[in-house]
């Protein structure tokens, strides 16, 4: 199976280190024998059909920044040429996220698409903006698309709707889809300390943004449940139908009000047939949708499984990364695998 | 997809029933055209190529108790002959269980992969007890082994560690996988009633059965957490292998003397590289493992992921009929629809 990562930063960087430790395992389970045979950043393009050396790519990007300085294999070419000419089974996109617009990703995933390539990405931007779009034309195309990275990180929500629960129609999705806001919450909580002070700690811990508004207003979280509710429920939304609040104005005070009646408050984003919001909410102590620090939760309720809840790691870059190679995986054993 | 049956009680007629009000759904989304060409039963077997009336043949057994009384395509042939005889892509097994030997329905399962058949079992026995003999009979035939209703019900475990987590090594599970002892518990925790009291109860409301020793015991969590070991962490143990403890002994006052120091005492089955037991835990009050009611969690720990944990309802016919349903898909997704 080759691939092109599009997009080297944190995450690209996490992939390769996944696949490097897992080769052989990839080979002895699934018979997989797996080759990045390009990788893009804005600087150009590292292309070898024979698979590219992953710890050189990894090296030459830690020590110039620019992938474009891959030794003889570097080339100027961009990523969207990259896209065209270089032959792979799938691209891997990781650039930057933007969530307004989803440019210039949703460009790369219909590149790559028309050019018989599947798509695989942790990109919340097109998929909250673009997915009929990008869904369309994987389908026109014969394509699979895989975004499971896109949303709770290591947490398999998608797949396990699609595929462990599938046969069920899915009602209703609810859960915490943020990793920054529920460990301001969850430190407030336990240290009674205000927003502002939480806040500032997690920026210097790394944990928050330096500008912190898409997390902290629930902008983030709203990308989440938008990409759910379109994948997972068929419906056609976007984030300005997102009803939003953020978890700003929370005090100290009021969560430990809420402790004393058995409750914490958790910024929840939320979907079924007439609903469609992200807002702070009162959880029972004791309910599953209580998972502490950074973790994320969430909550299917179905026509046959009734409800089933799903709790992990929301962010990191293995984590990530072990998203993205699930659905490698998933494209191989249900496509490569046959067609060769 | 043409199946046969193998089995008619409880778990069989939510099978049916969830096939009848999937027929559309599968279908439209899948293309699959799903057949149920054989259901046997102790009485004998009714068989229809074309594929049997399923209200029908819920209709019989309801008024007669046996399958074999099917109008004109009832038979006498037993489940062995049925398996061996009838042309079908998989069997779905639902005999009763046997967790000491297994028996007969290891049998019916290495009969269906030597006559090229795939298995979907709920069967806890023989998976218990004959796992690798199973799995090897089924790589050796290139048949798919699914057994995702065996452990936990809808709660998707087997399958979200296979597929959502593929690529994952897992190192530890633990859980709550006998949705009976976790009722006990709870309720003798929300109502400070003690433990025979709670179990008559829940013998009367039907939650417990009448000879209650296989779940109280923690015998039927240690068939689980086996299950888990040998399909998910490629061990080799059996029952006797576990450190079993039940709930029997456990007292209202020592749940509560527990809450007073913020845990509550769950009946955890748990392996890892260094245990494989069962036995009453405790756990913090806002652990994800903290689950009510007759609800079950299992917590996996991943190289990648890390912690994963999912929540959900560990019995019930239309629950059970979801986990088999998504097996059928996958056999389908995976196999029969490339090979066509």
């Amino acid at each position: 199976m080759k691939i092109i990562l599009v997009g080297f930063g944190v995450i690209g960087k996490g992939v390769l280190k996944a696949i490097t430790s897992k080769k052989d395992y990839l080979k002895d389970k699934y018979g997989m024998d797996l080759k990045v045979v390009a990788i893009c950043d804005r600087s150009g393009s590292a292309i070898d059909d024979n698979g590219l050396n992953l710890e050189t790519a990894l090296k030459i990007k830690e020590e110039t920044g620019k992938i474009a300085n891959y030794p003889e294999k570097g080339t100027d070419l961009s990523i969207i040429e990259t896209i065209q000419t270089v032959e792979a089974d799938a691209i891997i996109e990781i650039t930057p996220t933007n969530i307004e617009t989803g440019a210039p990703a949703n460009t790369y995933m219909l590149e790559a698409f028309k050019n018989g390539k599947h798509v695989i990405t942790a990109n919340k931007g097109p998929l909250a903006v673009n997915f009929k779009e990008l869904i369309d034309c994987a389908n026109e195309n014969s394509k699979l698309f895989r975004f499971e990275a896109s949303v709770g990180g290591a947490m398999p929500i998608i797949n396990l709707a699609n595929d462990a629960l599938a046969g069920n129609e899915i009602f209703e999705i609810k859960g915490i889809l943020n990793g920054t806001t529920n460990y301001i919450l969850s430190k407030m909580e336990t240290e009674g300390l205000d927003f502002d002070t939480v806040l500032k700690e997690a920026q210097e811990l790394g944990i928050a943004e330096t500008n912190p508004h898409q997390d902290i207003s629930g902008l983030d979280t709203a990308a989440k449940i938008v990409i759910l509710a379109n994948s997972l429920m068929n419906k056609n939304v976007s984030i300005k139908d997102v009803k939003l609040e953020g978890i700003t104005r929370i005090t100290p005070e009021a969560i430990a009000m809420a402790n004393k009646s058995g409750y914490t408050i958790k910024l929840i984003g939320e979907v079924s047939n007439d609903k469609l919001e992200v807002g702070p909410k009162l959880i029972p102590i004791d309910d599953p949708m209580n998972v502490k620090g950074s973790l994320n939760v969430a909550m299917l309720n179905t026509d046959l499984a009734k409800e089933v809840a799903v709790v992990g790691r929301g962010a990191g870059d293995i984590e990530t990364a072990s998203a993205i190679l699930s659905d490698i995986i998933y494209i191989y054993e249900n496509n490569i695998k046959w067609n060769r």
